[in-house]
């Protein structure tokens, strides 16, 4: 571990940092949130925060779980939101603490709203993002010159659960190259079928990566015509970051996971590649 | 400064790390970046590469310059890779700097693809991307679900510094409800017509972000009609992120760097907003 001579903020008592953790490997997490997390009072986290990570956790820190998942009963926003709050209130230094970046599709914004309407302080620690992060880690670039000067990042899940409502997924199809779809898999029929229906091919390379960055990362390549019983035959579970294009192909050579384990890479993957694609 | 329990890997003689050193804050380093920093023989970094940060690579570690500057004589992509092979081989632990993150905009894959040519082993560090940590310095987040249930993130400069080919700009303005554009400046003037043509309108909120997350952040709020002659007349120089969308209204409620030197926050600041843009 590097003796760091940064100089980082003081977390004062009374204030909320909304930080977030990366999407799993605590190696990408940041300076300040490790130091946030050394700091905190409180620790109010998601259920997709690594364990690994709770542990850097101050000791005697109390740590508060807020997750949202199926089956169990779980806190609403606005509870979420009155908690940190409260916790603010009692000078607690309060780590509200995200996995991924608290800013993309974290519902960050919602929470630093109610703690302005509050008038608590707070400050915001982006993190690495799960989708971008993700993917890396499993040897797709979120970009790659030859194929595309822009990634659009997509949430597969709207505010009821449910598609989100007002996007237009046709231009979607038509305008973004690479597509990186975060909690993709409950609508992943749903998903496919638009993009189709936007015009993508149905041999587009698709890869589908659970767990991304953990040491339970599962990686399914496949395309848009068949990534949806792909998917259920290696019955792959959420988390999983879902990544769209000619970018996927790259993971033939730059699968630096898999080469550490044995997996031969290709110096030229884009060989097959038949044209650049945007 | 945490002290820090996490496993973090070996980095081996004769291997590069091509790492993202994030936006420019060193608090958003990742703890893997402040390894390999605190291990590297040898520093490659690019011009965007902040000073702290480099004050962090071990004593005795050697550091080189491969920045792209304009007006400078600037080291072409492939010398570059070259280098980092020929380092590798002398059994160097070689760490490729980047500002942000590698696979951003940042030529990582092809940077990769050279190492795996030449058989030289690797592992890629995702940093903190500038579009979406910039912006959250900013008080802007990359997506709001009252807003946008995507981000698109393109590139202003294409391979020959000129605006990238192949992209679909009226599809991008359509399909993007949020666009965040990386060094956007020195095309702005095209990129917004462009925008316009695609059906953006005039008065739709842009942010303009220079030297994100450093003691210079510079923070324009403007329109997209009358982005260009703000950003002359505010004099801003690359880098800068553009944010364009109506997540750029959030700034008025969440701009904390802002309030912690006195600015008055709005707890609503949607209240004018006509209503969701996609």
């Amino acid at each position: 571990m590097a003796k760091s001579s940064v100089d980082l903020p003081d977390f004062a008592s009374g204030a909320v940092w909304l930080v977030g953790a990366g999407p799993g490997d605590p190696g990408l997490l940041t300076l300040l949130a490790a130091h946030a997390l050394a700091q905190a009072d409180v620790v109010v986290y998601d259920a997709l925060v690594d364990k690994r990570i709770l542990a850097l956790a101050r000791a005697g820190a109390r740590l508060v779980y807020a997750g949202k998942r199926g089956g169990k009963p779980s806190p609403k926003q606005p509870d979420i939101s009155a908690k940190l709050v409260r916790l603010a209130r009692q000078k607690r230094r309060v780590l509200r603490l995200k996995g991924g970046d608290p800013f993309v599709f974290g519902r960050g914004g919602e929470e630093a709203l109610a703690l302005v309407a509050a008038g608590v302080p707070f400050r915001v620690v982006p993190g690495v993002t799960a989708g971008i992060g993700g993917a890396a880690y499993a040897g797709i670039p979120a970009t790659h010159r030859a194929i595309n000067a822009a990634v659009t990042l997509v949430t597969g899940h709207g505010t009821e659960g449910d598609l989100p409502d007002g996007l237009d997924w046709t231009a979607l199809a038509r305008g973004a190259p690479v597509l990186v779809i975060y909690m993709a898999l409950k609508h992943l029929d749903a998903i496919v079928r638009r993009l189709r229906d936007g015009g993508r091919a149905a041999d587009e390379p698709v890869a589908v990566i659970a767990h991304a960055t953990t040491p339970r990362q599962q990686v399914v390549e496949t395309t848009l015509g068949a990534c949806v019983a792909d998917v259920a035959r290696a019955k792959l579970e959420p988390p999983a970051v879902v990544v769209v294009g000619g970018v996927v192909r790259l993971r033939a050579g730059l699968d630096w996971q898999g080469a550490a384990a044995g997996r031969v890479l290709e110096a030229d993957p884009l060989r097959l590649l038949p044209r650049a694609t945007g």
